[in-house]
Formats: structure tokens, C-alpha cells, sequence
């Protein structure tokens, strides 16, 4: 079987000709690296991505997690394809060489996790908790606790989970109430209910270390009052050999639309009072902690939206390509891509995936320049920018990627709707997206209420810089479409400034006002920045066509930024209204009246 | 079980307050019914709706149609809630009195059909589609072929289909080669294999009465050379009697993403040399009498995009009513409707599903006036009307309703994506709806390139002279608001009109170009028609709260209004200049670009 994945020329684009990664080899924590091991590592994750993750999409959408003898049971090639990519060293892609890890660039790792996540994203996923768990505690946790859990979870022989969400309180985690009570031997006896927990309960490995929020005897109300526990699924002796249960109980599992391969679990700790954790990190600072791995997860779910979009862009236009109805130009049977309206659906895809894939990836680099970059003023920017689109980065692909996969399935007409082809099942598995890790109305709100205005404007000020630096890199090409693009780029990033001074000023007098339209804020702001990163693929495009003049690779990046810059950026234009004038259709609307 | 339904108030507000259908009952064929005979059939399609059909939504979905001895088997409660549906003459609701008809209006019997379509969309699919090969037979058929096929059909004793689409042909009608051989009892020998027939199959009703599109040994290639064909599944005597099977196989069920209760089959016509049929209508004029059947059952679209658009609003609204989550602004628990951003989805899906349904049923207002309207210009004039927007009704539901899925899905986090509550399914049944009876593109094709350049902008001109009246008409209320929106669509209308000009010059010159984005006009023509619609219902909503100035009904009306003029009309703008400017990006990428 061949797998269709995102092609391996743009996943290379991206990271050496858009993005320059191979420049972080120069710095000391990537000197082993070159755009040869880099290179490698994408070999490998395609090969076993195509062997082991894409055979069984179907089967493992068709035959969800079930029990058998209160045991959870997935379709058998899930545990093996786990074991191939944790055994291929990508469970540790991005960690110390000391902990066995390829010491790869985040942003490169997260291209190789991608090759998965196009592959088979409900199998993916087990993985990529796991990685952002050992994330969390790699950084939270102490050095003892670095060897007891991430050693194991690197190794692929435990799992992991984010444990927030509770039955009652949803998205609001200043409700969370599970306990954490001390014991007399410094354990905590960990007591509540749990809901939505992914990869919550399975037997692929030997145990699955929970990171939990819960409340201490003492702890204040509100979100100031979570600490963070590990929660192993099965007790630990000392010597790390796994022993009998530790009292945490499957509630429940929770059947969804799509994702039907991946346990979503309701999990109940300490019904019979012996479920025992351990705090990681500081008592009553465990939101601080578990935001290291929800803003890791956030940008994975940008990644995971984008890659299902380009999954059945792949697939559409395979299909489009072959399948040959009706009559073309020339009244000759002809493939259905010569219809300018199948066409217009793929483009959509293509602008709205290779966007996404721009985007995710410039922010994952960001994290390898808030890490790594040798300027103390460069590594605190990267971090600044990086927290201020990580709402960007987990919503704009949720959306126009999911809006790619319903065009994925238009493409093939009636047979996309049919189970035979993949397409539904990236539609379904795609709507999961703008919900889990924060909505896309609470990502809205971190947007524009926290990270724009919260900070003075001072964090959109170095976007800004960025966004003029591409522009007078795009003008520098003296190409007419390209400063076509620059200027309106230019005059969309003017408009979103300006707005934002409007929403600021409002803030001070109508708060409730300012803040209501938000949503429509972070669309605006989300095709204003991936504007940005397709004027900077449309220039590097540009740049290599001088060369080669006939490559259409490139000539489908400049045609892809040209739909982009015709047909999505000018969309802003009615958004920009709409928030200036504060728009209360929303915020005025009353209960009774729907 | 309380069914969560459309509103009735809504259903009475759009047909006697917006449409004023009562006027019709002067009328000769309608002189027995009154409102109260209208609300009497909407009081038992209520009933019947939310005791027999409601009920199984979760269970057809979830138990597909199978064989079971080589015999088609559905849920146990399909058959008797289509037997409810007959017995109390929804079957023939709007048919002859001669016929056994309640010879309801078009319209009225829609709105009642609605109501099963909100219920459970998958089994009412069964009656809708009897419903339609009644109508075409009624008007294509013989008296004889009516006794013969209608009779029983209205009653529900036999059910019926639509039998178009080949595997090989998909969406172009002109390659269909499935052939039809008179014998020389003066019967055809039906030869040749169809797909995706709705309801093609099962054993509900003692017969199925096939309406298949073939050809005659000496017909014309492309679509002039089909004919229309009357094909049993099992034999019928002279007598009326159902014998054996008329080689009708069943090659295969096909499985969706959704309308999962609802058998969509691979049907092999006389592998056996022995399936026959008659001739229905005039050799070589198939095409024409199906698309009686075609034109109705994409305005039946439009009404079940709508109704699944508004089943998910009427549980998001639930919801998000009783839903406690988080602190208000009292900062108190609040139920999730008091966040300004969950009544933005709400008011979206509100603008969406009623806009659709005022649309939909003024469009089959139109049949009504087309067939008995007294003056011979308002009857022609209403048909030339109901040509023209009938790819509209058909696909702006299609796609906007779709969208209001997606957001009653957000309105309940997490919960929406999990499969005990029925939002995501009415998600998966929607996306159906783009695709079937001629997809979104099929459909802008028809609407630009055939209804209004085709036709010189004589139909467009009907419509600008209903938008005037209506703008005319809300300025007469001298309400600031009202009188803004007026002019807001007097703008758009324009806007269109100047769009339309430009294409009909293009199309001379660059017709290629002048149609390659004819997606982008459909949505804009859809958008102002829409806007008119809800201008009207805004203009009956401020009427009535003259006397009833705090009915929170009305209030909403006119909130709704406000938001579709404020939201979604002012995005038409760029759609306009993308098509002035004849853009190129899709009509100009290359097969090899992408």
C-alpha cells in the first residue's frame, strides 16, 4: 500500500527554503545535526508512518476502543506502530541526548511527528500525549521524577495523559474540584472525577502516568488553586517495576465522531481511597505547569488540523487527477481537475494547508529560538511572539483546515460521502480540532483580551517588525505580483493595527463590548498572518524560479499565495467593520429573544 | 420523549404572517382549506413527527440498512412510522382530492413534510422520494400509469425512486448508457447498473417503484437521447397484483457518513435479460420529465438542509440554556448563554436556519402561484422566478446551514462531539446535502451560466422588482433601523446587478473565465436574497410589535435581522470585486501547479 501523505517536497520547502532551519545547526545544542540528520529523521518517520500508521485508518476508525474483561482493547496494529515509532527514536525527537533523545530542533521533530499525525492521527496521538507529557515534567518535574516517569514514557514502555477536565465544570478550570489530600509517607491521596481524558485508559504499555489537576485541603478557590500530580495507572515500587492498580477506575468511554481510534475516558481516581500521586512541581502552581503542555498540545493541535487538511487535499487531488466524467475543453472525456470550479476546491485546500503548515511551523521554530537562539533580546522576543499566536496557531488550522477537508470531500462528489474513501473520516476526525485544548471562543478571548491588549500592543509591535522585514524582502524581488501582495499586506496589517487601537481604547469604557467579537478578531488576525507567510512563500518561490523558471512546484506556491491574496485576505475587509464599530448584535442579544 | 423541533411559531410566523399563504384558500383548488385546515395538518405532522419519528434518529443511524437472508432489513420503527406518515395523508398531502389528495398548497404541505425532515430526515427521505415519482408520474405519466403507479404510491403501499446516476457518469447525465429494448409485447428490457440510488432497496412497502433513466437503441448521444422508464422492482399483473421479482438486483449498499438509516444502493437492472419496464412521457424527453421530479427534490434538499440546520440550533439552544459552566458577569455560575461568543453562534445559526426557511418557503410559494395564481403573467412570472432561484434554495441551505451545524456542535464543547447528543449527526447528514441533486457547483452553473445570463437578466429583473417592493414597504415604517438594512439591500442589490453586467460582457469574450467563479457569485445572489428575506421578516416583526411591543418573539426577529445585515451581507463586498475583476487564479492554475 502507498500511503498518500503531505508531500515530502513542501515539508522540505518549508523547513530549509521558507523557514532556513539548517541555520540552527551552528548552534551548540544542534551541532551534531545537519540538514542530512535532519533529512534522515524525515525518512524514517515517512517510511514507518507509511507501513505501520496508514494501513489501518480505516480499521481502527471502524473498531473503537471496546472492553473485554474490563480490559480496554484497541485494534491490534495500534501497540505495534507505537512500538516502531518509539523503537525509531521519535518519542525522544526533540529531548537530551542524555535521556536518549535525538536532540533534533522542536520545530524539526514536529515535522516528523507530522508525517504521523497525516498518517493516522488517532494512533499519532497516544504518541504525542506521551511526548508532551514527558514535555511537562521534564520541565516541572525533579530530577528523581525525570528518571522514574520520562525515562520509561521516552522509551515508549508508558504512555501519558493531561488530566484538566472534570464533568461539571468543562472549560472553566477554576471549577476543577478533584482532591489532593497529604498522606503521613508524603503521598496524596487524589479523589474525583475525570472526563474527556485522550488515551485515558488502554494495555499497549505497561502503565500510563496521568498528570492530574487537583485541589490541596488548603489550597485558595480558582485556578490559584491547582496543583499538578503524577497519577501512575498502576502502582510503582521503588525500582520502577510496575505492580497492581492504583485505584484508578474507567468510568467510562465516551464514543465520538471521529478520533474513533484514540480512548477518550472518564476516569474516576480514588473511589476506594487508595489512587496515590505525587506533586510535580510547586504546591498550587499547577496550572503554570500543565500550561507547558497545553500551550506544546495547542500548537500539536495546530499541527494535527493542518495535517488532516492536508491529508485530504492529498487525496483530492489524486482523485480529481483520475477520475474522468463528463467533457473537457475540448469535448473530450476529461479528469475532473480541468473544471475551473474543482480547481477553485483545490486551491482552497492547497492555500489553506500549505498556510496552515507555514504557520505551524513558524511557530514551532519559535520555540526552537525562545530555546536556542544565542541573543538573550532574541530569545525573549521568539517567546513573546510565540505566546502571543499560540491561539493563532491552534484555531486558524482548526478551522480552514476543517473547511479543506469538507472541500476534500466535495472533490470527489458523492463517493467522498461514502466510507470507501478517507475523506469523511478526515472530515470527522478534523471537527474534534476547534474544541479540545481551549475552543476556539476561549482561544479568542486569550488572543485578543491576554496576549494583544493585555500586553500594551508590545507583542504585535514585533510582529510587526517581522511582517515589514517581509514585505521590503518581497519589493527588494522587484516582481509586480509580488509587490502587489507586499502592498496589500502592507494595507491589511495597517487595518488590523488600527482595529486594535479601537478594541483598546473601547476596552477602558465598554469592556464587555470590546471584548464580545472576538472571534472575529482572531480570524482577521489569523488570515493577516498567514497572509504574511504566504508572501513569504510566494518570495522564496520567486526567488528559486529565477533558476528554475518552468519548476511547478514553485509556480504552484506563487498561484496558491495569488488565491490566497485574492480570494481569503480580502475577506478582513468586512471584519475590520464589524469590530470598529463595536458591533453589539451579539453582545446585546438576550436569552428570550432566540 | 419531547422531540426538539422547529418551533411552530416560527413554521405559522413564516407562512401566514411573512408569506401570508392564507390569501391562497380564495382560491379555487384550495376553497376547502382555511388557516385552521392548514394548522390542523401541522398540529398531526407535529404529532406524528415527535411519536414516530423522532424516537429512532440515534438507532437508524447507528443500525445501517444490512441484509439478512439476501433482504434488505432496517430499525424495526422505520416502516411504521412511514406507515403513520401515509395513513394520515402526507403521502398525497398536496395531491388531488381525486387522487385520495388533501390538496393542500405546495407550500403548506412542505412546511408539514418539514417537520418530519427536523425529526429524522434519514426515514422521512423514504416518503419524500414516493412523494416525487408520484409528482412526475402524475405529470409525465398516462391516466392508466397513473391509476397503476400513483394510486398505490400515495398511499404508501409502494414506495418510489430516482434512478439517474451511473458509475462511470457520475454527475454528467449525457454518458449515461444503461439501454432499454422495446420487446415485442410493447415492454423495454431494462440493461444496465446505477449507484447511489436513495432508498433503492428494502422491504418496507410490498413493491418499489423504480423511475430510471435509459436509452432507446436508436437514441441521440448525450442527454437528448434519454428516456424516461417506469421499472417495479417485483412484477405487476394486470390486475394491480405484486408477483415475483423483475430482475432488479441489488449489487451492493453503499455506507455514508451520515443519512445512515436511510439504504443507498448499487442496483443492477436485467442481468438476467429479464427486468422490464415501461415507457414514461415521450422517447428521447427523459431528461425533461425527470427533472420535474429533479427541480422538486432540490428544493426538498434545500428544505432538509434547512431542517437539519435548525434541529442542531433548537438543541444548541437547549443546551446552552441549562449548560452551567463558569461564572457570569455577576460572577455567579452562569448557564453558557449568558458568554457574549455563544450567543454569537447562536444568533449565527438563528440568521441561518430561518433565513433558509423563509427562503424555502418562498420558493415553494412560488409552485403554489406558478399553478394557481389567477392572472396568466403572475403564473408565468412565478415560474420564471422559481427557475431562477431554485440552484439557490438548493444550495445556500446546503452550505450555510451546514456551517450552523458546525456551530451548534461548538456550542456544546465537548459534549457536541461525542454521539449522545445528536448535534453531530445532523452534521454528518447535512454534508450530504452540497452533493446530492446536482453538487454546489453543478448548481452555481446553472444559476449563473443557464438562469441569469441565459436568459438575457429577464428573471433577475422579476426579482429586483420584488426587492424594491420590500424595500419600499420597510421605509414605510419609518423605523431607523428597518430603513438602514433598506438600504443596505438596496446596495447589495445593485452591487449584484453590476456584477451581473460585467459577467454577461465577459461572457462574450472570455466565457471561460466569465463562469470559472460562478461558486463565488451563488454565494453572493444567496447572501442577498437571503438579506431580503430577512428585511421582510424584520419588516413583520416590527408590524406586530406595534401592538405587541415586548414579544420577545418578534424582538428576536428583528436581533436576527440585525445580525445577518450586520455579519453576513457586508461579506459580499469582496465577493463582488473578486468577480468583477474576472479573477484568474482558479480558471489559470495548472493540473501540474498543484
Amino acid at each position: 500500500m502507498t500511503a498518500l501523505l503531505a508531500p515530502r517536497r513542501d515539508i522540505d520547502f518549508m523547513l530549509f527554503e521558507l523557514l532556513q532551519l539548517e541555520r540552527l545547526c551552528e548552534r551548540e545544542r544542534f551541532a551534531e545535526h545537519s540538514r542530512e540528520t535532519f533529512g534522515a529523521a524525515l525518512d524514517t518517520a515517512y517510511a514507518i508512518a507509511a507501513d505501520k500508521f496508514a494501513p489501518h485508518l480505516r480499521a481502527a476508525d471502524e473498531t473503537e476502543p471496546h472492553l473485554i474483561d474490563a480490559k480496554v482493547v484497541l485494534r491490534p496494529e495500534v501497540a505495534p506502530a507505537l512500538r516502531a515509532f518509539a523503537d525509531a527514536g521519535f518519542m525522544s525527537a526533540a529531548h537530551d541526548e542524555t535521556l536518549g533523545g535525538m536532540q533534533l530542533p522542536f520545530s524539526v521533530a514536529m515535522a516528523c511527528w507530522s508525517v504521523f499525525k497525516c498518517a493516522n492521527i488517532a494512533t499519532e496521538v497516544y504518541a504525542s500525549l506521551t511526548i508532551g507529557a514527558a514535555d511537562l515534567l521534564t520541565a516541572c518535574g525533579t530530577s528523581e521524577q525525570v528518571e522514574r516517569y520520562v525515562r520509561p514514557m521516552l522509551a515508549g514502555r508508558w504512555f501519558g495523559t493531561m488530566v484538566l477536565t472534570e464533568p461539571q465544570a468543562g472549560s472553566s478550570l477554576a471549577d476543577v474540584s478533584t482532591s489532593a489530600t497529604p498522606t503521613a509517607d508524603g503521598r496524596y491521596s487524589i479523589r474525583g472525577q475525570k472526563i474527556f481524558i485522550t488515551a485515558g485508559d488502554h494495555e499497549i504499555t505497561e502503565n500510563i502516568v496521568h498528570l492530574v489537576l487537583a485541589r490541596l485541603p488548603d489550597a485558595p478557590p480558582g485556578v490559584k488553586g491547582l496543583s499538578l500530580f503524577i497519577v501512575p495507572k498502576r502502582v510503582i515500587d521503588a525500582d520502577g517495576t510496575v505492580g497492581g492498580d492504583n485505584d484508578v477506575a474507567l468510568a467510562g468511554l465516551i464514543h465520538k465522531m471521529g478520533f474513533r481510534g484514540t480512548t477518550s475516558a472518564m476516569l474516576s481516581f480514588g473511589e476506594q481511597g487508595r489512587c496515590f500521586g505525587e506533586l510535580a512541581g510547586q504546591p498550587n502552581q499547577g496550572l503554570a505547569c500543565m500550561f507547558h503542555m497545553m500551550n506544546e498540545a495547542r500548537i500539536g493541535v495546530g499541527f494535527g488540523a493542518t495535517m488532516l487538511g492536508y491529508a485530504g487535499y492529498v487525496h483530492a487531488l489524486a482523485y480529481a487527477r483520475e477520475r474522468v466524467q463528463g467533457r473537457g475543453a475540448a469535448g473530450k472525456p476529461a479528469a475532473i481537475i480541468e473544471h475551473a470550479d474543482v480547481r477553485r476546491m483545490l486551491l482552497a485546500q492547497k492555500a489553506a494547508v500549505e498556510g496552515a503548515l507555514a504557520l505551524s511551523l513558524w511557530g514551532a521554530s519559535l520555540a526552537d529560538e525562545q530555546r536556542t537562539a544565542v541573543d538573550e533580546t532574541a530569545r525573549r522576543e521568539a517567546g513573546a511572539l510565540l505566546d502571543l499566536v499560540t491561539p493563532v496557531i491552534k484555531s486558524w488550522p482548526s478551522k480552514f483546515c476543517l473547511e479543506a477537508n469538507s472541500e476534500a470531500i466535495q472533490v470527489h462528489g458523492g463517493y467522498g460521502y461514502t466510507r470507501d474513501h478517507p475523506v469523511e473520516q478526515f472530515y470527522r476526525d478534523n471537527r474534534l480540532n476547534p474544541i479540545h485544548e481551549g475552543t476556539h471562543g476561549i482561544q479568542s478571548l486569550d488572543l485578543l483580551g491576554r496576549k494583544v491588549l493585555g500586553d500594551g500592543g508590545r507583542a504585535l509591535a514585533l510582529l510587526g517588525r517581522e511582517v515589514a522585514a517581509a514585505t521590503e524582502a518581497a519589493r527588494a524581488l522587484d516582481n509586480a505580483e509580488l509587490v502587489a501582495h507586499a502592498d496589500a499586506l502592507d494595507r491589511a496589517w495597517q487595518a488590523l493595527g488600527e482595529t486594535t487601537i479601537t478594541l483598546a481604547q473601547a476596552l477602558k469604557s465598554k469592556p464587555a463590548l470590546a471584548l464580545a467579537n472576538s472571534a472575529v478578531y482572531m480570524d482577521a488576525f489569523g488570515h493577516t498572518l498567514v497572509a504574511w507567510l504566504w508572501l513569504r512563500q510566494a518570495q522564496a518561490a520567486t526567488l528559486a524560479l529565477r533558476t528554475e523558471p518552468h519548476d511547478p512546484f514553485y509556480l504552484g506556491k506563487r498561484a496558491a499565495a495569488r488565491y490566497f491574496f485574492g480570494w481569503v485576505l480580502p475577506g478582513t475587509q468586512p471584519m475590520h467593520e464589524l469590530l470598529r464599530r463595536l458591533d453589539g448584535a451579539c453582545a446585546e442579544m438576550r436569552d428570550a429573544w432566540f
